[in-house]
């Protein structure tokens, strides 16, 4: 157990953050008399106005607890008993959520290799020898990941890419979007360019890394994968009873850009990081920076003994691989401690 | 989708009412720099301690997100994958949770007709019939819900006869405790009277129905059902990453007595709901009121003129009866307000 | 552990009975080179030509190892995760199964009470109280057995109204006729009047109980049900490698109508049984005799006496009544040596 | 469909061949009046009997149907809701059946990339981190494949050190012995050398795949894991109503030693089959050939041809590589034709 005081600004996670002012206003707005339970309120019926504004007409929201409930619920209808999800070996349904997809959907990950964290077209369409082998269950789904787990960003181009080659084979395109804002926010973009409009049929928008407290929605842009959803959610534990507090969370993030304000700034202060790093003595980024997350490779020493003062993990331990993560409410100040005291540990 | 606003004080549900000021001030107080992730944070740890204030040393207390999760998390560790669970017929886990429990767990629900939604030792005995035969799930756990699904409350003596019957058997005791809280205000005693100290292994505390906006606890006594259930609850979607703010919410709750103010106040309301009913003419009730639901048998043209204008649910039509729920903000004036209307609906 | 020869004719089991020799000189005729395995044979493809013969065009045989299976295969299509299957309560996937639909479809199976096994049209309607509720698994199948698991038979006019009930109710019919050759021979009907030509979506068509070694098929009718099965099958362990073997044991009893020979005997046998119960002292039929299985209530002293001879079941034990069944292979004389002891038990 | 009198003696699989006439006779040979259903039998005491023979006293036999059925019940025991199972990327719970441990089991495997389909200890050992992060399943067990599924063979040494760096870490050594008997047959050991004397603690004997019919045994040796495998065996379908008939099989497999005369002789028929390849243009073995099973590769052309004349499969197409199997059916004449047909292809 931590003593959370003893640290300086964490870079662990952007989940390490608390909850922006803003959401935590909303959701004392939201406590005001009686509304009814498990989403039949109208905080509830403004969030789904919200998302078919945001998102597109055809887009029907539904708000869950978390990330992991949100790719759960999101994957559950691409699914059925016999078949596979295909996604990054690195893809945080495959290696994050303790098992859930397994467990909970019955299915197979097919795991692909990738060099940046990114599936490519033909990833898909190499994938699909199995199709009509019985001994192999059935791809239905792709699942991406926007921001990747490796910081990056899939272009509007390169999901468009993905959809094309999934739809082909008849495979519905899912997306992580646990960092869609950072992404959109890192791209210059809405978040409508690279979800509806890049051809995806389903997704996860994460507000719980984007300062809320405990809110993401599974967003259905085809609709056939809806109808069973208002049930999968339920059985998933992933409906609220109070939901009012989680459908005003993602309101409030939705409203006057404060998706994009946040991410930005958690984003800037990644840039701001890695560019501090250029110079510091033996250490590299290990991959582009284009999101809230900074890969560095460095010596374990020094790796070390940064570990030894702050909050962070490793990425990759044997190729002292670290992961520096950024929030809405890290400061430039945070961002220039931070790397003062890097240098100090290179240069010891 | 109800206009919220339309309707007085709903009657509907305790997940209706919004959240206690003093949880929704904890919340806030929690929101402050940093934490670490996923429970390793310092109100967690406060949280944990409570529950062994509360509930006894050897009570190991894990927070969820909702009731359901609750249930499900805290079962799981209880049934393989041959097991199955007795509970009363109409258990919420049996008739609530979308089949969370045949679908995440596998397991089959034994499902035993009560008169008055409780469980008796006997019960347990003439389920195990089934014991060694390999054609049939063999029953490892009995679950029972205090305060029952009808309002009723099991009596500590009640509840250490089902734990003798179920662990002269090898199976473990599992409390559905959503409404635990209504059940020890109800009964008088401190809430490890009906729990610990009645030889139950494993239940939840639930928050939600008593104030909180999102947060339960699954409380483990048995020491070997605690050692998968970081894994489980993380599995099944119930491990919040901002998890100061679910701890916040308990701590609040087991603070200063807060669960027994509400919970007392509620069932206060609830007793006076019920005492006004008895010289409404048809009315009758249908369970006694031992807690902060009022089962009612009313005419039909009576309960559908009250439910032209209040938000509550028919438990069961065909019979005519009604479920009213009272919660930690209902006030004398709201009930007497709604007897008023029930009279004047009765007399029409 | 039994020493089988220590008894006389067993009256416990369909399943006690050996293969008929008719069906063992098929395997052995299948023996000749080599065969693709896991269906690409030509055995495989004579036995699909079968079942198109026997119940029509429309039909699709998957050939199967065992009931159970066959139950769990036919019903795996019709199931979504937040699906429900509607049973009566005494039907064998709910009480003999071991809880694999719950284990492995996921599934809860709302369990309906009957008089005499069968499902009425009005226990469909009633049970669809539910549909639209987020909390309740949706039905999507009615699953009834015939013959029953009390030994009576729907009629083609009871099946067909099922059938109108389940599909204006946009359900699935699903029959577990793990013993349909009885119920054809029973009714002096062909398989394909109480299954194709009642509106049945899927079935089972059993060969164990009436003469196979293990064999057993899923008869499929809305194509919409067959694309995922070969899939679902090869999944659900339910995939021969050797599949000649199982196809030869089905085309067998498919041919020259050895499956009415053999069932049409054995429904004999056990109406000769039942008259010859008409006078023993203290004996009544339990259900209707309209198969193999005959019902008995009897005093309990009489059974216990028989069952130190003889190897058979109580059906429910603290109602005194034992099931006998009677197989191809069971003679007039096993029947009348038989009521001779049940007699002398009853006199004595 | 094939028409399968159009080819010549297949080297697709091992399954291709039919029963062993000795198999086929034990099973006409069983078939001789009642038998107790589901495995209280004479017969199946006698295989269990044979198990604690073969496999030393503690070993505990369970008949089921077929090879992935076998995988699955074996491993059930093995893993609870929150583990997963270690294995080489190449093994056939992985690749071949389906997905039908993450749907069956709900578990993730974690898939080790082999050289020659073998695992190490270094590959247990490093596998090891993941232990007491709620994020990833808990390893439990690690299951090898012997024969693997690219026709080597562990030797007993290999096998003892997995054992040991498994028990090191409280993990259970599970073996897919699909080919048990080639392993023991190449490496001149008994059965229980490379299985109960090298520290497995449960594993798979195949007899599909050496002549029998239809029937492969899980044994335990751990005796903890074999307490609830009759339950987890009916579930999952892999309990025979009529067991007799897969006991009968596997004793007469276990007798004279007629798994090893099989074994052996399909050992030596892939021998004499890598041997004649030494000299064709342009073939090159891809594996060392210790079993039933010889991998070629060779230019597509050849390829090709041969499979317009004999069944086999391609194992990886893209690198030209080919599978050829033996059965205990195979002849000198049947290798040394498709040698001569291999040549003229190569020459041509």
């Amino acid at each position: 157990m931590l003593i959370d005081s003893m640290y300086p600004k964490s870079f662990a996670s952007d989940n390490h953050a608390g909850v922006h002012p803003v959401i935590l206003e909303a959701i004392a707005a939201a406590n005001h008399g009686d509304a009814p339970a498990y989403g039949d309120d109208s905080w509830t019926a403004a969030f789904e106005d919200k998302i078919k504004e945001v998102f597109g007409p055809a887009a029907q929201g539904f708000a869950v607890l978390n990330g992991a409930g949100a790719n759960l619920v999101g994957l559950a209808p691409t699914v059925g008993r016999h078949n596979s999800i295909l996604c990054a070996d690195g893809a945080h349904i495959a290696t994050g959520e303790t098992g859930a997809s397994e467990r909970l959907l019955g299915v197979k990950l097919v795991t692909i290799p990738t060099e940046d964290g990114k599936l490519r077209p033909d990833d898909i369409r190499s994938s699909l020898s199995v199709v009509g082998n019985p001994h192999a269950p059935q791809p239905t789904v792709v699942s991406i990941s926007q921001v990747t787990e490796v910081g990056t960003c899939y272009t509007h181009e390169e999901i468009a890419g993905l959809a094309e080659a999934a739809h082909e084979a008849k495979l519905w395109l899912h997306m992580d979007g646990a960092r869609l804002a950072n992404a959109a926010a890192y791209l210059d973009c809405d978040l409508k360019a690279i979800t509806t409009d890049a051809g995806v049929d389903v997704f996860s928008f994460g507000g719980t890394k984007n300062g809320a407290l405990a809110a993401e929605a599974v967003v259905i842009l085809d609709a056939s994968l809806a109808t069973s959803l208002q049930y999968l959610r339920r059985q998933s534990l992933q409906l609220a009873s109070k939901m009012r507090f989680v459908s005003a969370q993602l309101s409030a993030l939705l409203t006057d850009d404060l998706w994009r304000k946040s991410a930005s700034h958690a984003n800037r202060m990644a840039a701001r990081l890695a560019a501090g790093i250029a110079d510091v003595p033996g250490a590299s980024l290990a991959y582009p920076v284009q999101s809230n997350a900074v890969f560095v490779a460095l010596p374990h020493a020094v790796a070390e003994t940064l570990k030894s003062r702050y909050l962070f993990h490793y990425w990759d331990e044997p190729a002292g691989v670290v992961r520096w993560m950024t929030a809405f409410d890290t400061t430039p100040e945070h961002v220039d401690d931070f790397l003062d005291d890097i240098r100090k540990a290179a240069i010891a």
